[in-house]
């Protein structure tokens, strides 16, 4: 176990862990004794039927998300009761650099999207005894999560608000991530994973910082120095407390093991590789919604998606945020994603 | 000086040497017994009146522009003379690693667009003792050199073809060159540019390959698998025998010499930093021509530029080849911008 200041409760918490045991993965391996960190706002009703599930994105842990809720806003924590699960290998829920013995570190065995979609099904039977959920929502590779929640398991999902992201993981966009990849695990630091000191790899964690700089948000972004708009006063600054200070204390095998999930995610296989099929079995009512200036997943991408998906619509979101759109730090990106939220939920 | 086969006329010729002598910058260095390669197609009529200027883009020698001139085509040797002259630092002019003595690999000094143009002005009016260009134009690096021609020399450039670049390298194209040179510079054997062997840095040249295929065509290039039109059998095949098999040959310093030119790129400088007042000196008529998927120069940067152009239009061809639609591999992308050059040339 490698410590790392960074993952503590303290930085992303409150949350709790939900023990699944050895849990089977779906490559056949198993992950033991692996543990599901999750978040909870609200309190369940009675007949536990006013629960939402808000999966996470890449390098993000529930805390990412939590401001999406709160009173008066759609995800009303006193009607709802909101569940955010970690992903398994984020730094919070089971991940290389917090498990000891044979799995630690290099050794952790390499899941995918179905994986975590699995142990959140887990957690919400099991802990939360839920057979219905309002809504499922998650941006990126959250909605990555969502789309396989909506095929695996309709009979639950009323409700489906895929943000950013696509049931199969695009060429293009593999091909993002493994750019990104390879910006960190080129750095002679990571030693193919069994480095030994927590953040020895900065160099690698900037280099990587910079991929996600230049197409996390748009190319107008930086002309318009819209960077202003989060307070900062040049582009170098921007990318010093903004892009690299968000990775830099992260921990190198987290993301690659998140990586690999993002780059492998294919909800198709639900339905014998046809991605059409898998889509046209969706019951929830769906809103797909896109960035307008995305360059990780082009709104064109959730369009394809979406024709398929029976009761969908899409919905685009102009922000010269791109992609990064869903943390809300402009007004307006907040505003237009919790609206759509609140006229999904009035369906 | 570090030999290597890649950059000999066996591969990149036929080429001359112009001696610029020792060279004064921009910057106030000299290049020191710098020498301008460059190929000609076709004569110089007797009254020097049919001189055609084609620049290079980054990574490229004047061979690679060289299947835009033919019999039949725009640029037709029988009637034009086309020059092409490689850009300092390409490995073919002077460059880090075919210098000698205190300007070699390392110590190289850097060098700006101006250098290039001031160099071939240097070219086309000592050699060729020419007073007109009948066109300029150039891809990319090259469209960076046209509009530093048009701006710098006026009363010389009759028609102007600047190809998926501008005047002022935007700010998140200046990021994109930021992620490739480190993609290339974090390579160990790299050693700051004091490497010894010619094809060391083989890791880092294949990660700024990936970053290239990255960014070079656009998302539906892959999602269709247009691959397939390049003659390849999958997207790893694409991938290594054309993106990396292109790098990997190459001079590291080249690269990140020219990468430094590419970054800086600012003719703002000829009119007192006013990139406005720099674009409405130019005198020739000007295509700006723009891929409609490039995600290098994005249409809407060279439409911002145009619009400070006196007799200019913007030309949009779309191509899912993005910014390398001007390799001209798909055939409607040659046909579109061989009749480009056809209609400008009719002005």
């Amino acid at each position: 176990m490698l410590f790392n200041e960074y993952y503590t409760a303290e930085n992303h918490g409150p949350y709790e862990l939900f023990a699944l045991g050895d849990f089977k993965l779906t490559s056949g391996q198993t992950l033991e004794k692996a543990q599901l960190a999750y978040s909870v706002y609200g309190e369940l009703n009675e007949d536990r039927s006013n629960a939402i599930l808000f999966t996470i994105m890449f390098s993000g842990t529930s805390k990412n998300m939590a401001h999406y809720i709160g009173p008066g806003k759609a995800l009303d924590p006193e009607k709802y009761c909101i569940i955010l699960p970690n992903q398994l290998g984020n730094g919070i829920s089971s991940s290389p650099h917090n498990t000891d013995g044979e799995q630690a570190m290099e050794n952790f065995p390499q899941l995918s999207i179905a994986d975590d979609v699995i142990a959140q099904h887990q957690l919400l039977t099991e802990k939360f005894k839920l057979t219905q959920l309002q809504l499922v929502t998650g941006w990126s590779m959250g909605a990555q999560q969502t789309l396989e929640w909506a095929i695996r398991y309709p009979e639950m999902v009323k409700r489906a608000a895929p943000i950013a992201g696509t049931a199969q993981c695009t060429p293009h966009n593999s091909l993002y991530v493994d750019v990104f990849s390879e910006a960190l695990s080129s750095d002679p630091q990571f030693n193919q994973g069994a480095y030994t000191s927590a953040h020895s790899c900065e160099a690698g964690l900037k280099r990587l910082a910079h991929v996600f700089a230049l197409m996390g948000v748009c190319p107008e972004f930086y002309k318009q120095q819209q960077w202003q708009r989060l307070g900062f006063e040049s582009q170098q600054a921007c990318m010093k407390n903004f892009w690299e200070a968000w990775f830099k204390p992260m921990d190198p095998n987290a993301l690659l093991c998140m990586a690999h999930k993002w780059q492998t995610g294919d909800s198709s296989v639900l339905a014998n590789g046809s991605l059409e099929q898998a889509l046209k079995g969706i019951t929830a009512k769906t809103f797909m919604i896109a960035f307008a200036q995305d360059m990780f997943v082009p709104p064109a991408d959730m369009a394809y998606e979406q024709q398929f998906i029976p009761h969908s619509e899409i919905k685009i979101v102009p922000s010269l945020m791109g992609h990064f759109a869903m943390l809300g730090l402009f007004e307006e990106d907040f505003a237009a994603i919790d609206g759509l939220f609140a006229e999904l939920l009035s369906h």
